[in-house]
């Protein structure tokens, strides 16, 4: 599918080669660090009984956001989810936001109300409380600054580093409506013959997946607290991306089957509409936000039926490989390279944690 | 004074009804929350025995600071330095930094690396790691997002709101040598007549105060082990805005003695230098990253022989008034009203947490 041109990735640095240079600048440990730079959170020493986990993301507009498409209340939404998912990742209990920002000449109180708004929406369904800030002045355009902090029970966060050779790869949800969700909301009106066929439903659907995604925490604390994965990631940058973040933290490789990645109606829909590879739009589409997990195949039984109880929408799309083997995907015709990047729509390198 | 013209403040919105709005959207409490907005940390439950103190602050290029006069790593030393100070103020023990940068098209992992070695020279004195980050890309100059994470005695952190009427207030170190520093920093060498009466090494020291400030931890982790302050706050503002956040989360009044504020040999020889009032540069210079603290009245002696004892520069600069005495300096012919804005020359509004 046609990359809408205006959220071009705009990657200013190798990814991998920079984390792995802060890691070295970074180095030093104390005894209540548990985990630095490499996962989705760090991982620290919390109250009793518990690890804490803090994250940082920085959100800038006319790169991860842009206020034509999207109303600073969507902004808000956003900016807090992505960071309530890398906690979800760890299998955390999200409790806590702080929020900087830098605002450009001409922003006012209602602007950050508005964004404030968005925030505290995003936070409510999990009871997170927005406990500190900073505001300030920007040259440049609106940034958006959240650290999340969350706690998970005692050495028990799904890191990245924990998948193993023969372990079954899970996704939650369906995958590409974001991107789907972007393409539309830039659509211009002239422009919009191609998904006519869409129904308003099923284009508010796409809408929702990207300007309100859902932090899958429910998801990650029952992972946890029954101990169904050994590793996790939240799709940010899209599957074919993230899956390489989990590879290379675990040293192992993966065979995705193409065939069996979760689309939703809506994104099947758009996908036709457009004469897009369902399955290119689900393995490239990013900030779906959903849940990528790694179980062993002996508990792959216990895992399905307990989430068909629970009504979790979980789909096996891959089995973990030996390093050698590299990231594959299964087609028809055989084992092709996952493509090496992912598209980024909204640029957004993680990796970090 | 001549506020260097290049950093003239830009505060797009009224700090205190912003971090009041904000108070109201953000209202909601659980039981591990013990501060939220309104002071230089959040304090929320820790370690056994400990609690937790989380800041964030985002610097942004034109505003903040200035590629032209300090080179990256001299950025990224005030960064942390600055959010160390938050923890300071607390009386904290800062132990870990989260940093989230925005880079503008051309940066390099050179310039990142750049940023993260003033960063580091920042943390290792204090023993403090970087733990996490997130890197991404700017439209508009470099951000720098800066969030810390410190532990202090459970229920004794140092806040703003414990001020009494009749303590004592004090300051550390001495006050306006950053904003000479600044001043230095932006001279054209044409117009450096004025200024060159000040010796290489005075020249030198007022730079580094301002490019390079030490986060007064020591100072504060005194305090709150030998429970010798009632509330403290960081000088970051100037002591004209900050004993204000301070008298309002109090809710009491100051009265400032104008002749008892500190300035260094450098600082004295700067202000002579410009014609400048050493008092007014005193009062409005901002970002020494000095403490302001209060202490009880009868524990003035104690607090000063100990601190001569451990050699920290400790000056008592005034008194805690009731709040219907507002703030006001004391002249040689009176008192008069202390200026309601101080001059921010980086403008970072504070008094969030």
């Amino acid at each position: 599918m046609t990359p809408p041109a205006l959220h071009k990735a705009r990657v200013p640095l190798r990814e991998f080669d920079l984390i792995r240079s802060l890691r070295r600048l970074c180095a030093g440990r104390d005894a209540s660090l548990k985990r630095g730079i490499g996962d989705d959170t760090a991982v620290t020493a919390g109250p009793p009984g518990l690890d804490l986990l803090l994250t940082t993301d920085l959100l800038a507009e006319r790169i991860h956001f842009d206020r034509r498409t999207a109303d600073l209340s969507d902004i808000g939404f956003r900016s807090a989810a992505a960071n309530l998912s890398d906690i979800a990742a760890m299998g955390g209990d999200p409790k806590y936001l702080l929020i900087a920002l830098a605002l450009p000449n001409g922003a006012t109180a209602r602007h950050v109300g508005e964004l404030y708004r968005g925030i505290m929406a995003a936070c409510r369904p999990h009871r997170v409380l927005v406990i500190g800030g900073d505001t300030s002045a920007s040259a440049g355009g609106w940034f958006v600054g959240v650290t999340a902090v969350g706690t998970v029970e005692r050495g028990r966060a799904l890191l990245r580093s924990g998948a193993k050779v023969g372990d079954a790869i899970y996704v939650t949800g369906t995958l590409g409506d974001s991107l789907a969700g972007l393409a539309l909301a830039n659509e211009r009106p002239g422009r919009r013959s191609r998904t006519a066929i869409l129904s308003t439903r099923q284009r508010q659907f796409l809408l929702k997946r990207h300007l309100r995604p859902d932090a899958r925490v429910t998801v990650g604390r029952w992972l946890v607290r029954e101990r169904l994965a050994t590793a996790a990631i939240d799709l940010s940058d899209g599957l074919s991306g993230d899956i390489r973040h989990l590879c290379e933290e675990s040293k192992v490789g993966a065979e995705i089957d193409r065939a069996s990645l979760p689309l939703s109606q809506a994104g099947l829909a758009y996908a036709k509409s457009t004469g897009s590879d369902p399955a290119t739009m689900a393995a490239t589409g990013g900030e779906d936000y959903e849940l990528l997990f790694t179980t062993p195949i002996r508990l792959c039984g216990k895992l399905e039926r307990a989430a068909r109880r629970k009504g979790f929408r979980l789909t096996k799309i891959g089995t973990i490989k030996p390093a050698r083997f590299g990231i594959q995907a299964r087609w028809a015709d055989g084992l092709k390279p996952l493509p090496v990047t992912s598209y980024r729509h909204f640029q957004s390198p993680r990796g970090e944690s």
